[in-house]
């Protein structure tokens, strides 16, 4: 085997353990919130036929699929995101609803590599399947809220829209349904990073709006105030049609939202669009509220079309999806999770062969008693094994030598306070138990 | 958007929530069993440059690469296993060693699609990199052990051997070291599924080998009797030359396996040869002693040369790897493990939009204590909720009309006994608790 030069794809990333050590922390915070709701595991395949996929993210998303022929011929491509193999899921098992379920995995896309953007990342997804009503909606507000709740995050806030408000603001300006609709979204989305200046002017070039049509959308854009008295404007504005629908629906995700308790971190935020083109209803984004500038670290809506595109019937289903490499980043630098290199507070050193069987001995006591251990990896030098055990933040070292070995004895040394003592071999989880607790 | 047939890959699968529920539950023991041993966590992508995983695993494995180019042009190939990238990463990162991580990701292999082999598959290695001596071989031993015993598994055996003993047995019949002996590995590794008649003509017809030759190896894998004294034959056999250095190390892996107290599960089995090109010393294959039909659920050995590829200089490294699928089918049979299709016991109901926010107290309040519960996505009729719950063996339903909201009661049904019994809001949590205690 010739020497291969180690190096990894552009936009893609190893995690080492420092990082990942907080973020298997996170992940498994979310989990367990999932589970708590009631969320079921999924998981589907990496790799879906071509046709799967496309036809479903909007021109910009699909130019950004991962995709090639297989071994037999056939044209395949690497998940774009975790909502579309789920309606394929519906669709083709013929799951019993309403269903919950939660995926936690890796999707791919191709985009250009930047800053904190990569082509490589897992998303965590939750949706409601087989629900129309906006019980369901205010479910996933909820579920948001305790997402960030569960991971110590207290300052947040959720923003809430509807996409058929937006519908009722496009019929009233005259924007045909559709692709023409979607594309104005899509520029809306952008607000809140290319600003308003920058928006107006993608409004008449890219979308083909007039001055007065870009103005009653940022008429829209800009009613602020208590959520009742925005939601009083808006039944004024659309006294019928879709946005008639969109005001009711948003108004009952409130009511519910605020009777269930959460709903002081619920705001009405008619800026939120939601770039791909699948939702239909409720949409929502969360927000840091001591990080703003990292933008949305969970979005998510209603899309009751897209399972009838696998189904045939329409099947009305709502999610939320979560970016746990932002989050984490954010986590991080709000010191409510830290870096560290080792995942264990012990290790026992190992002074050479004739010793190790008595070494191995001692690490599969504390472990029985789970306490999470690290058997030295050698026959090294003690001092070697201290820094070794240092360098990783790591408190206790446990030694044992020949002598120890006959007497059936351990030393332990603690590294924080440079103290140590020679304790019983049967003594030595309650020893370590004590300690540790004090 | 038309309609698209839902349909997946051959070799590929979904994993839908009733063997998701069980399939989560173990690895989250396997997770924390490596924990408890020290590993941390590492992600590598699943693309690598098609260099990277080229010339490690033999024709055969090369040519189950999903390799395509990608939009820059570039050979990419989806990971084969999480051993080659692992030696990439501690090449490229330049890890402080000795070092151990874990890895629980999917793997991807264009494998002729047959009962219980697929085309994707999640491995869940553990690897200890930088660590010459035995110890670190017994303490793999040890993990794999104390693996299976946290998944309630008793009934099983560590099958040991090294590569060194099978070099020295080719040197002796004169099989030429590097692609000719791999090639005889191979094929001995075949033995537990093609027989012994089988593989004496594969290694005449494939290996080219005389029967004089294959009759020296069925003598050497026929050498039966306790551990002790089949190692004293073969320090016999190979007074000198890499087959006795292979006998000194499998020696003091007996040692210390013995010594720590797990050797009673460990047996040295000279048939053991794994296929993979890389293995350089010490290999084991573990079996589940009720089910021995299901082959090996677990394997691994020493790879000193792998590193050194991508390293320039030698990094001697072993590691084990879980093959998780064929875990799960066989726990599900031995009922170590039960398929389920819900994760909660609880049901909230929801009446109609009016008591929808109740409700969603209601919920709220079980989970911040602790108890999972769904709420139920939707107003449909109670009777319906009720078989709901029945259908996915939850065994409580809470349902809380007008009346119930009004006074901050609820009714909790008892699904097992048929029961029912109207509580205080506040004692909800209580009432549920003890309940469940009973």
């Amino acid at each position: 085997m010739s020497r291969v030069t180690p190096r990894v794809l552009r936009g893609f990333r190893d995690y080492l353990p420092q990082k990942m050590i907080p973020r298997q922390r996170m992940l498994n915070a979310i989990e367990s919130t999932f589970q708590r709701f009631g969320f079921v595991p999924l998981m589907t395949p990496a790799l879906e036929y071509l046709e799967i996929l496309t036809g479903k993210y909007g021109d910009e998303g699909e130019n950004l699929l991962y995709r090639f022929q297989d071994q037999g011929g056939r044209d395949v491509a690497l998940r774009y995101d975790l909502t579309v193999p789920l309606a394929r899921v519906v669709a083709q098992h013929n799951t019993a609803l309403p269903w919950r379920r939660y995926q936690i995995a890796p999707v791919w896309r191709a985009e250009k590599p930047q800053r904190g953007r990569f082509r490589e990342f897992v998303q965590c997804d939750a949706d409601i399947i087989g629900a129309s009503e906006m019980c369901a909606d205010a479910e996933l507000v909820q579920l948001a809220c305790e997402l960030l709740e569960s991971l110590d995050v207290k300052q947040y806030v959720v923003r809430l829209n509807n996409r058929k408000v937006l519908s009722g603001l496009m019929e009233k300006i005259g924007v045909a349904t559709g692709k023409d609709e979607r594309g104005v979204c899509q520029t809306i989305d952008k607000l809140p990073k290319i600003k308003e200046e920058k928006t107006r002017e993608l409004l008449r070039t890219e979308n083909g709006l007039d001055e007065q049509q870009v103005q009653t959308i940022f008429d829209l854009l800009s009613l602020t105030g208590k959520t009742e008295s925005v939601l009083g404007q808006l039944r004024e504005m659309f006294p019928d049609g879709v946005g008639a629908l969109g005001v009711a629906e948003l108004s009952e995700v409130f009511a519910i939202a605020k009777a269930t308790g959460a709903n002081s971190r619920v705001e009405l935020d008619l800026s939120i669009a939601r770039g791909l083109d699948y939702y239909t209803g409720t949409i929502y984004e969360t927000f840091l509220s001591d990080l703003p500038s990292i933008g949305a670290v969970m979005g998510g809506g209603r899309y009751d079309g897209l399972i009838g595109v696998f189904k045939g019937a329409e099947i009305p289903a709502l999610g939320i999806s979560l970016g746990i490499d932002r989050l984490l980043e954010a986590l991080i630098e709000l010191n409510v999770l830290e870096e560290k290199l080792s995942i264990t507070n012990v290790l026992v050193s190992v002074f050479g062969a004739d010793t190790a069987g008595y070494a191995g001995r001692i690490a599969r006591e504390l472990r029985r008693a789970n306490l999470a251990c690290e058997l030295y990896a050698g026959y090294t030098k003690i001092g070697k094994q201290f820094r070794y055990a240092d360098r990783r933040a790591m408190r206790w070292v446990v030694v044992a030598g020949t002598d120890e070995a006959a007497r059936e004895e351990v030393t332990v040394k603690d590294l924080a306070s440079g103290e140590q003592q020679t304790v019983a071999f049967a003594e030595l989880v309650s020893h370590l138990k004590s300690a540790s607790a004090e």
